[in-house]
């Protein structure tokens, strides 16, 4: 509940630092903290709606969604609030098994498509050029909580490609971890990029530069051949020329690029029942779900939803979630792409519904859900922790 | 963007304590505070829906709303999420001046109406029993930073009445003022009920317990004299047999009770111009706006959004958000009473519904609208603190 109550100032002051700068969490430095918002360097970043890029279509607002109303969240006699969530279903075909809302329309995929975003990292070779295992590769797919079990194996990958914390480009943050953060904090420890939540993604960024000998200085920009070889990957799995997608930066830096939710889930499939591509893409995109799935606790965490389900009922599914209501699920027994968006960015409500929808693929039993209630459709919890209403699914969905 | 990445684990681990409870923020205590999910000790609190209670009407959920998309969030070049809110202004009489979306469907309050609940420390002749100053009433009506100026002021008061912060009842969670919560960990300090938001408060209930010569154990339950005097006040104030209410329990443990957005609104622009009331609820309404209104940063802190905006324009408003989304302005200039709540709970779209609505009430001009740009319309950051989208209207709400 800590947590929850930390949101209220989100966006209002900030611990981040520089990207790759360190900064100590004891007590002096970070009342010292509060930096300025940067306007982006680049005047593409934030064009006015409307605008045109380089002749390419840019997407001003249109008329919002009517998406349906799949989760609620209720709160004693009551239902408190309401999210409004877009689903895609799709085989390695394309063909549309299921949906729930607009999936037409272009949303970013965040993090939730950090395992096609690694493709790279397998394909040119530069995983097997440094010996990359398993751990190393669910990592570049991460959003992990900086516990030990993280950190310590970044910190150990960067040693390998000769890079140091401080040429991660991703930026700051506290570690998403509880106990962690704690720790961190009452030793006066030292606040670096190895923490963020991506610092496996940028590793493995890194690693694909330093094996294409390019420099590692701005491969988080969209120009960098790191990020134009992602952008191909993306572009070919989900069938888009991406190099005119809307474009907005991640949290940690990177480009993100519009693209509709059917196509993400298109792309995901393809890496489910990865049969009509090519040899060396197969074999990538077969060595990311194996890895993901062999270490569900390195791609998020302790107490993390896909990480707990993932390992809960290992070897059923790949689950990633991203910021801002994003969720991607790869479903390698179906042969099928889930791709989820909430209207309003909430991952509680991303979560539930990716949850509903895997039961109502019969990948989660119903003895299952009921074991995992908690998980599945969370209690809301008070400060005194005492369990005051549920997240769940409304029905509406045919959920 | 540390806190906003805080988020990613709210409701699945807590450091949260039993009410009242010390425990050490030092990391060995910390690492071992997770602590498990309780069942509420009364069956009323958590009902089936459609449930009954005492004959009451119970509310089951309803189709949801088709409330406006007034708030987008956007990102480099599109918009990435969007947000509906229902929005009502009333004057004392009750009449409607403007509304958008569905304002007859019962919602929490939750924080937001503090400044009502903080009647009967007034009308008891509580708070001048005990000498207490605008400050104490200010904090009465708080969801605040856990900041020194808070915990300072809120620790006198309650050795001014003889309790103890064990007498809290709210439970602990970590200041929200990042700088004051590094501190805390950092000299391993005790987390204890005096950093909720809610202790102000808390120490306001407990104050009537003690002028009334009530018990003060089990203060925040429903059936406890101090509540049935906020209900009663709420009920007088709304216009509601607020017994019937469908009810829940807030994050500080007391109850929260169901009622339209417009009834809410129409309490509030009974603060705002009291001239119908009886004598004692006039002075005591104008008392609560007048204290909060001198100490706007005492109601929340340091880089809120309501603090600051009241104290940049002092004097114009009243300004109370809640938990899930929900809003309260008092603008005594108008005599009116602003409620908002945004269907998906989100605190960012409530306050900049809020920004808006008082920019078309005219009570902030352009020139000032350009100046709190940052505070009205929010940059989104990113981890290295670049700008990358704004939370602003969508236009569509006439706004």
């Amino acid at each position: 509940m800590a947590r929850k109550a930390a949101r209220k100032t989100a966006g209002r002051s900030a611990t981040a630092k520089r990207p790759g700068g360190k900064s100590s969490v004891k007590t002096k430095g970070a009342a010292k903290s509060k930096a300025k918002t940067r306007k982006p360097a680049a005047p593409k970043a934030k064009p006015k709606p409307g605008a045109k890029r380089g002749g390419a279509q840019i997407l001003s607002d249109q008329k919002p969604p009517a998406n349906p109303t799949l989760i609620e969240v209720t709160r004693g006699e009551m239902v408190e609030s309401r999210h409004r969530v877009a689903v895609a279903v799709v085989d390695a075909q394309g063909k549309l098994v299921e949906s729930w809302g607009d999936i037409e329309r272009p949303i970013y995929g965040r993090s939730a498509v950090k395992p096609l975003q690694a493709l790279p990292l397998l394909e040119t070779g530069a995983a097997d050029n440094f010996g990359l295992g398993e751990p190393e590769i669910a990592l570049a797919c991460a959003s992990h909580n900086g516990e030990p079990l993280h950190t310590d194996r970044v910190r150990r990958w960067l040693a390998r490609i000769g890079c140091e914390i401080s040429d991660l480009e991703c930026g700051a943050h506290l570690p998403l971890h509880e106990p962690t953060m704690l720790q961190l904090i009452a030793n006066g420890g030292d606040l670096t990029a190895i923490y963020n939540n991506c610092s496996g993604k940028h590793s493995g960024f890194l690693t694909t530069a330093r094996h294409e000998g390019e420099p590692t200085h701005g491969y988080v920009r969209y120009e960098h051949p790191v990020q134009q070889r992602v952008t191909r990957a993306m572009s070919e799995m989900t069938g888009l020329d991406l190099s005119r997608a809307p474009r907005g930066i991640d949290g940690c830096g990177i480009p993100v690029l519009g693209l509709p939710l059917r196509a993400m889930a298109l792309g995901l499939a393809r890496m489910a029942d990865p049969r009509k591509l090519s040899a060396d893409r197969a074999n990538a995109c077969k060595r990311i779900l194996q890895s993901v799935m062999a270490w569900p606790m390195l791609v998020g965490g302790t107490g993390r939803f896909g990480s707990t389900l993932m390992a809960t009922l290992k070897g059923r599914f790949l689950l990633k979630g991203g910021a801002e209501g994003v969720y991607a699920g790869i479903l390698p027994s179906l042969g099928l792409g889930v791709a989820i968006k909430a209207d309003d960015g909430a991952g509680r409500a991303a979560e539930t519904a990716m949850a509903q929808t895997l039961r109502r693929l019969k990948l989660i039993s119903a003895a299952e859900t009921k074991m995992l209630a908690d998980l599945l459709t969370p209690p809301v919890l008070n400060r005194a922790l005492l369990e005051v209403g549920r997240i769940r699914s409304t029905g509406e969905g045919r959920f």
